[in-house]
C-alpha cells in the first residue's frame, strides 16, 4: 500500500476522534449548570479564563509570527506554513481544553447535586476530560498529517533554501521539525505563564489569608481567590494540554527524522520500502494508539458506573494501553514483515513493536514510583509528615531529601527501557519506544483533565453551598483525582525525558554528514564545555521561574491587602476580584516572555558561535540535570501537599488543623507549590523547546562557526 | 638536566616548607593557653576532637587495608603501597590540621586578652592556620614525589599485573592513580563523617533550644553545645584538609597522566624530552606555588600586622598567586623553551604558563562571585532578608531563587578558562589549568582554617566570660573569617569542577588503546544512559547525606533532652557533654559508610557490567549534576546564614532580632546548614572520587563487560 494511503486512512481516524470530540463538546454544553449562585460563579471563572487566553495569545501571536517570518525567508520557503500550523494545533487544543473545562466543572457538581450518585458524576467530569484528552492526540496528528499530505510525504534526499538565505537544508526534515517547533513554543508561553498566574494568585492569596489578616483559605472577602480558582484551569488544562501535544508531536516527529538519519548513515545500502516502513510506522503505531483511547474512554461512556472511581478510570488507561499494545503488534508485522531490515532490528518486525512496550511499560512504572513518593498510603510522605512536628526546617530540608531521593527509581527505570529498546532497535528502537509511552496520550491527558475538573467543582459545590451529601461526591472525586495526578505527572515526565533523548539522537544525525558516523564527542573540551553550561542554564531558568512567581505573588498581595477595608472585611462590601483577575494575567504575561526566548535563543547563538557539537553538549548537559530536578521539584512538591493534607485528615496522633505542626506543613505546601506547579512543569518544556530548536538549526548551522 | 635531579630539588623545597610548618607548630604550642576555664575548655574540645579522629580512623583503616590489598593481589604489585600512602598522607594533614587548630584557638583568644591588639591576634589565628595549608600542600607533594622517586618516575610503555590477576596495566601509571584514589578515600570519609558531626550537633543543639526549652543559643545547659563546638574542628579543618589536599593531588595526577595519553595519541612520533617535560612541569608548577605560599605567609609571619586583617589576609593570597605566576612563567620557558612541542600548544613555551594563569583567574573570579551572592553587603543577600518578613515559606523559596542563579556566573567562569586553556594548550592546557588554580593551595588553605580558629576563638571568649573588649577582637576576627571562607569556597568549588574535568579526560585516555583518537560519544545510547544515570546518582547522593544529618541530629536530640532534667534547667548540675560527644561521633561514623561506598562501587559495577564508555556517561553525568548542585547548595547556604545576619545586626528596619522575620531567618539558616556543611561540600568529593576510581580501573576493565 502507498504511503499515502495509509496516511489517509489514519487521517480518517483523527477525523473520527475530532468528531467524538465535538459530540462530547455540545452534549456537555447542553446539560443544565444547576443554581443561580453556580450560573454566576462559573461564569466569572470561565470570563476570567477567556480574557487570559485572549491576552496571551496577542503577545503569543506577534513572536510566532515574527518568528515565521524569519523561517520563511532565512530557512526553508515552506517552513514559516508548518510552523504556524504547529503553533495553531496548540492553541486550539488550548482554548478547547479550556472552554470544555470550564462548561464541564459547574456541570459536574450539578450532577452530583441531582444524581447524587458517584458514577453518573464521574462520567461527566471523564466526558470534560476527554475533549481535552482527545484533541489533544487528534490535533496533534491532524497538524502532522497535513504536513505530510500537502507536502508529498519525507524524502530522504531533497535540498532547499528560504527565500533570501542560501544555506541549504533538507526542507521535508525541515517541515517537520518546524511544526513541531509551533507546538513547543505556543507550550513554553503557556507553561511558563500558566504556572505564573495560577501560583502568583495561590500564594498571594494565602499571603493575604494567612500571614496578613488571619482569614480561612479561599475566604471570599480575600480579592485574590477567584484568580486563584481560575488558574487550575490554565495551567491544569491549557498548560498540561499543550505540554503532552509538544511532547507527543516531538516524539513522532523524532522518529521520522530518526528514520531519515538511519538511511542516510547506511550510506543509501537500504531499499526504499525499507525506508517507507520506519517512515510510516510511528503514524500507525499513534493512529493505533488513539483508536486504543477512543474504545477505553467510549466504553467509560456508555457503560454504567460503579461507586468505584479511581477503578473506572484505572480501566480506561488499561483498555487504551492494551488496545495501543495489540494493534502496534499487528501494524508492526504487517509493515516490517515483508521488507528488508535493518541489522539493528534484533528481533526483526517485532523490534519496533518491543520498543513501544517499553515506553509504556516505562511510563507505567513512572507513574506508580512518583505514586509512592507523594501518597500518603506510603512512608515517604507520612515520614515527612512526622517531621513536621520538629518544626519548619525540618519539614523543608526532610522535603528535599524525599524529592531527592525519588529522582533514583524513575530514572532507573527510564535507563533500563532506553538500553533495552536501544539493543533490540538501535536509536530508531528508542524513538518508538518514547513514541509508545505518549501513544494513547489522549487517554493519560483525559484522566488528568479530570482532575482540575473535579477540583473545581467541589470548590463551585462549596462556593455555592451545596449539600453535604453533594460535598462528599466532590470531595470523592477531588481526591481520585489527585491520585490520577501522579500517574499522570510520571507519564509527562517520563515521555519528556524520553523525547529529549530522542531529539537529541535525531539532532546529531540532523547535523551529521551523510555517510558519516553518528558522533557527539564529550572527550572535546568543547563539548564538555557546553555540557556544563547547559547543566547551570537550568539551575538558571529555574531562578528566573521562582522569583517571578514570588515577585508576582508579592506585588499581588500588596494591591490586593488595599482592597481589603473595614468594609469587605466585615462582609459589607465585595473586593474588586476583576482587577486581580486581569493583574495576575498581565504579571504572568509579561514575566513569560525572557525565560522563553532564553530557550529559544541558547541553541542558535551557541551553535553560531562554537558550534553544532557546542550545543549538542549544551543539549546533553540541560536534559541531564533537568531530568533529576523535575521529578525533584514534582515529588517534594507532591509530597508536601499531601503531607499537609495528612495531617489536616488526623492522621498525625496530637497534631491536628492549627496545631505547630500543622503550620509547619502549611510552609512546606507554599514551597512545594511552586516547585511542582511552576518550575517543575517548565523544565520539561524547556529542555524539549531547547532540543527542538537545535534540531531545526542543525542542518543551517553544522557548517558554521564563529570560534574554535 | 635528567628528571630525577629536579624532582630532588622540589624535595628539598618540600622539605623546607614541613620545617616551617614543624617550626611554627611548636611555636604555637608553647603559646600561652590562658585563664583556668580557657584551659579546660580548650581541652575538652581538643580531647573530643581527637576521640573523633581515633574512631573515626579505626573504620577508615579497615577500609584502606581491603582495598590495599585487593589492590596489590588483583590490579598491580605495588599499587596497593602507593594507595596507602595516599590514605597516608591525607590522614597526617587531618591530624595535623585538627591538632594545631585545637592549639591555636586558645591561643588566639588568649593573644587578644593579653595584647588587645588585632594585628597580634590575627598573626597567632594566621600562623595556626598556615600550618593547616603548608602541610596539605607540603604533604600532597611528598607523597607524589616519594612515589615517582621510589618507582622510577612515570615511563609510558611499561606493563605490569597484580600478584594474582592476569589483566595487565601501566604500572607507572596505576601507582600515580592509587596514590591519587588513596587521598580521595580518606577526603571522602572525612567529608561524608564531619559534615555529619558538626551539623547533628548543630542542629540536634538548635531543636532543644528553641524548639523545645526556649533557651538562648549555645547554652552550656544544653548538652549538645559542646559537640557542637568540636564540630567546627572536624568539618571545616580536618574535612577541608583533606579536601582541598585531595583536590590537589587529583589535578597534579591528572597533568601527568594526560602527559602519557598526549605521548601515546602521538603514536610515539614525538621526543622523549618532550614527553619528560610534559611530566616534569606539573611538579615544577606545583613546586612554585609552594615558594610562592612560604614567602606570602612568611612575610605575614614576619611583618608588623595593621588593624585591617581583611587587607592583611587577602594580600598574602595575592602574593602567593603572584610569585606563582611569576615563577610558573620563568618555570614554562626553561622547561618547554628547548624541546619540540606538541601542535596543540599554540602559545610554544607559553601556553602552559597562560593555561595556568587561566586556572588562577578564574579561581579568583569565582570567589568574588560567591562573595557577592552570599555576602550581607549586596543586593541577592539584602533581598532575601526583605523577603524574611513575608514568613518562612518566602524566605525558603527565595533563598532557593538566589541559590540556584548564582550558578550561571562561576560555571559561565568555568567554561570560558575551560575553552581558553583548551585551545591555548588542548587537553594537557586544560589539566595545567586546573592545577594553576591550586598551585597555592597551601595560601587558600591557610585563610581558609584562620575562619574556624578564629571563630572558635570567639566561642572560647564567650564561654569563658572575657573582657568585652577581648569579645570585640575576636568578633573582628571571626566577621573576616567568614568572608576570606567565601572565596575559600569558591576556589574549593572552581577547582572541584576543574579537577574533574581533567579526571574524566585522563580517564578517556586510560581507556583508549594507544595511536587511537579519544571519545566518549553521546550519540551512543548507553553513554546517554549513564550521563542520565550519573546525574540521579548524585541526587541520590544528596538525599543520602541530607536525610543521614536530619536522623542523627533527631536522635541526638531526643536523647539530649533527656538529660535536661530540672536541676539542669535550674543550671544547678552540668549535663554530659561527654555522652553527646561520642554519640555524634558514633552516628556519623556509621552513617559514613553507605555514601562512601557507594561512590567506590558505582564505576566498578558500572564498568563490569556495561562498559568503560557507560562509566564515561556516569561521569560526565554526574559532573554536570553536581557542580550547579554544590555551587547552590554553597551559596543558598551561606546567603541563608548571613540573611539573618543581616537581621540580627538590625539593618532591616522594624525587624530586629527575635521578631517575626527573624525567626524566619533563623529557619533559613537552619537549612542551609546540611546544605552548605553537608551537602555541598561532599558533592566535590564525591564526584573527584568516582573518576579517581574510574582512572583506577580504567585500563584494568577497558576490554570487559558483561552486556552491550
Amino acid at each position: 500500500m502507498p504511503l499515502t494511503t495509509s496516511w489517509l486512512i489514519v487521517l480518517g481516524v483523527v477525523v473520527l476522534a475530532l468528531a467524538y470530540v465535538a459530540y462530547n463538546y455540545f452534549r456537555i454544553k447542553k446539560m443544565p449548570e444547576g443554581t443561580p449562585d453556580m450560573i454566576e460563579l462559573s461564569g466569572i471563572i470561565r470570563s476570567g479564563a477567556q480574557t487570559f487566553l485572549k491576552t496571551e495569545y496577542k503577545s503569543i501571536s506577534i513572536v510566532v509570527g515574527v518568528v515565521a517570518v524569519i523561517f520563511t525567508l532565512f530557512v526553508e520557503k515552506t517552513a514559516g506554513i508548518t510552523f504556524l500550523m504547529g503553533a495553531l494545533m496548540s492553541s486550539i487544543v488550548c482554548v478547547l481544553g479550556m472552554q470544555s473545562a470550564t462548561y464541564a466543572n459547574v456541570r459536574t457538581s450539578n450532577k452530583a447535586r441531582e444524581s447524587l450518585s458517584i458514577g453518573e458524576t464521574v462520567k461527566v467530569a471523564l466526558c470534560g476530560g476527554s475533549i481535552s484528552g482527545l484533541a489533544v492526540q487528534g490535533f496533534g496528528m491532524l497538524g502532522l498529517l497535513a504536513v505530510l499530505l500537502c507536502f508529498g510525504g519525507v524524502k530522504h534526499d531533497a535540498e532547499s533554501t528560504g527565500l533570501i538565505a542560501g544555506l541549504t537544508c533538507n526542507p521535508y526534515i525541515m517541515r517537520i521539525s518546524t511544526y513541531s517547533l509551533g507546538c513547543s513554543i505556543v507550550a513554553m508561553f503557556n507553561r511558563v505563564a500558566g504556572g505564573n498566574y495560577t501560583k502568583a494568585a495561590d500564594i498571594s492569596s494565602d499571603i493575604l489569608g494567612k500571614l496578613r489578616h488571619d482569614l480561612p483559605e479561599d475566604d471570599s472577602r480575600i480579592p485574590n481567590t477567584i484568580a486563584d480558582f481560575i488558574g487550575d484551569n490554565v495551567n491544569d488544562i491549557a498548560g498540561n494540554c499543550s505540554d503532552l501535544l509538544e511532547s507527543f508531536v516531538a516524539t513522532m516527529s523524532a522518529s521520522i527524522m530518526i528514520a531519515v538519519t538511519l538511511y542516510q548513515t547506511h550510506g543509501g545500502k537500504v531499499a526504499d520500502t525499507t525506508f517507507d516502513a520506519t517512515i510510516l510506522f510511528p503514524i500507525i503505531l499513534a493512529g493505533c494508539g488513539l483508536v486504543g483511547c477512543l474504545i477505553g474512554l467510549g466504553l467509560a461512556n456508555i457503560k454504567k458506573m460503579g461507586d468505584n472511581p479511581s477503578r473506572e478510570l484505572d480501566l480506561s488507561t488499561w483498555i487504551s494501553a492494551g488496545c495501543t499494545v495489540i494493534f502496534g503488534g499487528v501494524a508492526s508485522y504487517v509493515i516490517f514483515n515483508n521488507v528488508p531490515l535493518y541489522d539493528d532490528f534484533k528481533l526483526g518486525w517485532a523490534s519496533p513493536w518491543v520498543s513501544s512496550i517499553m515506553g509504556i511499560v516505562a511510563g507505567i512504572a513512572i507513574g506508580i514510583i512518583t505514586e509512592y513518593y507523594t501518597s500518603t498510603d506510603h512512608k515517604p510522605t507520612q515520614k515527612l509528615a512526622e517531621m513536621c512536628t520538629e518544626g519548619e526546617a525540618f519539614v523543608v530540608t526532610k522535603g528535599d531529601a524525599v524529592g531527592s531521593r525519588s529522582v533514583l527509581l524513575p530514572v532507573f527505570v527510564i535507563i533500563v527501557a532506553l538500553i533495552i529498546s536501544g539493543v533490540l532497535g538501535g536509536s530508531y528502537g528508542i524513538a518508538i519506544s518514547a513514541l509508545g509511552m505518549l501513544a494513547f496520550v489522549g487517554a493519560t491527558v483525559s484522566i488528568d483533565a479530570f482532575g482540575p475538573i473535579a477540583d473545581n467543582a467541589g470548590g463551585l459545590a462549596e462556593a455555592c453551598h451545596l449539600a453535604p451529601d453533594v460535598r462528599k461526591i466532590t470531595d470523592k472525586l477531588d481526591a481520585v483525582g489527585n491520585t490520577t495526578a501522579a500517574i499522570g505527572k510520571g507519564f509527562a515526565i517520563g515521555s519528556a525525558a524520553f523525547a529529549t533523548v530522542s531529539l537529541i539522537m535525531a539532532y546529531v544525525g540532523n547535523y551529521t554528514t551523510v555517510g558519516e558516523p553518528l558522533s557527539l564527542n564529550f572527550a572535546s573540551f568543547f563539548v564538555v564545555a557546553g555540557g556544563i553550561l547547559g547543566g547551570a542554564l537550568v539551575e538558571y531558568f529555574c531562578a528566573i521561574l521562582t522569583d517571578n512567581t514570588i515577585d508576582a505573588a508579592k506585588i499581588m498581595a500588596d494591591v490586593g491587602d488595599k482592597q481589603m477595608t473595614q468594609e469587605v472585611l466585615d462582609g459589607k462590601a465585595k473586593p474588586d476580584y476583576n482587577m486581580m483577575i486581569e493583574m495576575a494575567a498581565k504579571e504572568a504575561i509579561h514575566r513569560m516572555v525572557l525565560p522563553s526566548v532564553l530557550a529559544l535563543l541558547i541553541p542558535i547563538v551557541g551553535g553560531l558561535i562554537l558550534g553544532v557539537e557546542f550545543v549538542g553538549g549544551i543539549l546533553v548537559g540541560a536534559t541531564i540535570v533537568a531530568i533529576p530536578r523535575a521529578i525533584f521539584m514534582g515529588n517534594s512538591g507532591g509530597a508536601f501537599d499531601n503531607a499537609k493534607k495528612y495531617i489536616e485528615q488526623g492522621m498525625l496522633e496530637g497534631h491536628g488543623k492549627g496545631s505547630p505542626a500543622h503550620k509547619a506543613s502549611v510552609t512546606g505546601d507554599t514551597i512545594g507549590d511552586t516547585r511542582k506547579d511552576v518550575v517543575g512543569v517548565a523544565l520539561d518544556i524547556f529542555i524539549k523547546l531547547m532540543s527542538t530548536v537545535a534540531n531545526t538549526i542543525a542542518p543551517i548551522i553544522r557548517n558554521f562557526k564563529l570560534f574554535g
